[in-house]
């Protein structure tokens, strides 16, 4: 399966007094990727998913390493790739590279739930998204 | 060696459309609590540290479990455990549990070395730092 | 009527690449300064007020001025007070002090809407905030 | 002089427990709106201005009218205008409208000055942050 990229400018909001990336800023900017990408290839309306159908994709376990540091105005590429589609779970592996080099700056492995958020309990992932998920990773 | 506790009320800005915490607010809130810790019970100057002898304490690995939701308005606890003190980095054990329960909301290993902030290469954690941390570990 | 006030210490996350306070984050702290004096002072759970009673307090209008700047560490001193209440809105007047010069660093005036949430249309002051407004102007 | 306009879809991490903007992302938007004009048409790396020159561009001044909700999954366009040069700042009017119907969601008039981020103090518009902003007014 080919990974899913977009590139990003480091801005100065993202930054902390150290003039770098603050770290949970790296998450920030996965969130708007995964929603990119739930919007985008796989054609399913993220805010529709959430808002009007009521399916929430919290995160219930991530580990993640941060090799090198990323800076203000520096332009890096954010990639996702599905690593596991369970039944009512989802494993992303996600990655922020610098845009030239290909530097590895952050690497994530992130377990993401489909939950009714009205309950907030797990569900089965929903068919078009479980069908979308396996046409794009063809 | 006693956690260093602090109570925090989960506020409008930690929230999302799900009316959860947004996870990565968690890291704030934590980055936050290692503020108070270094200002607090270590007498150290966390901004003083950083900002007038340019070392900085970046994050290289985090393990991160949500097991729980919490909610805008709910009462928490913050809490701060050192596990391990290395010779330029230090990995610490934080949780955020339910004020009243002591239900987990959420765990996380992480850990973070000090640096020269005109290199951003790791330095020998500073003696004053060690001193501290292993007077507070007693 | 006194002013509702609040010390705070400026954060790490609070700053940008310059150090200082980033702008948008003096309106993350003075709405958490709003959702303290709800609760504190007012004795209106905050929210309680948007959770249950799906009540908002969106902003409509603001003017702020920012007269000295608030670096990472600085000791500051939030303050809050009512300088009007009409039938569906209110209008804040807003100040960050330094903590031990009174200094100002940033002072702006806001006027809220109390809303429905369910149609995002202004609504009347519910009757427990208005009255609990004036008890606490005496 | 005709607007510099960006697109946007608004984010769930832009959006409070109401499902609408947080109003302080406003201002984190507009201040990426700033920095993608300043690199863009005007040609100037912000990044560099900030990090290598040391020049910042606070907010001295700003007004803001809320005037329509924009909700998670919208579509809006961000738009930013010069309404004065003066010496040492400038003069921004920004507005979000909605991408279709062009609604105004928000409006809002901000003054910047350009100072020495080694001082905080004043200086004077740099000669090609000017020029660049007068040729970009023709």
């Amino acid at each position: 399966m080919n990974a899913f990229e977009v590139p990003r400018r480091i801005r100065f909001s993202d930054c902390d007094p150290a003039g770098i990336v603050f770290y949970p800023q790296y998450f920030v900017m996965f969130n708007g990727l995964m929603e990119d990408w739930v919007d985008g290839p796989l054609g399913i309306g993220f805010a529709d998913l959430v808002s009007r159908r009521r399916i929430g994709l919290p995160t219930v376990r991530l580990e993640a390493d941060f090799r090198a540091v990323s800076r203000f105005g520096d332009d890096v590429v954010l990639s996702l790739q599905v690593e596991r589609l369970g039944g009512k779970s989802l494993t992303l592996a996600l990655q922020c590279r610098a845009a030239g080099s290909g530097e590895l700056r952050m690497a994530m492995r992130q377990v993401v739930v489909t939950t009714s958020l009205e309950t907030h309990a797990a569900i089965d992932v929903p068919a078009d998204l479980r069908e979308a998920i396996a046409r794009h990773a063809d």
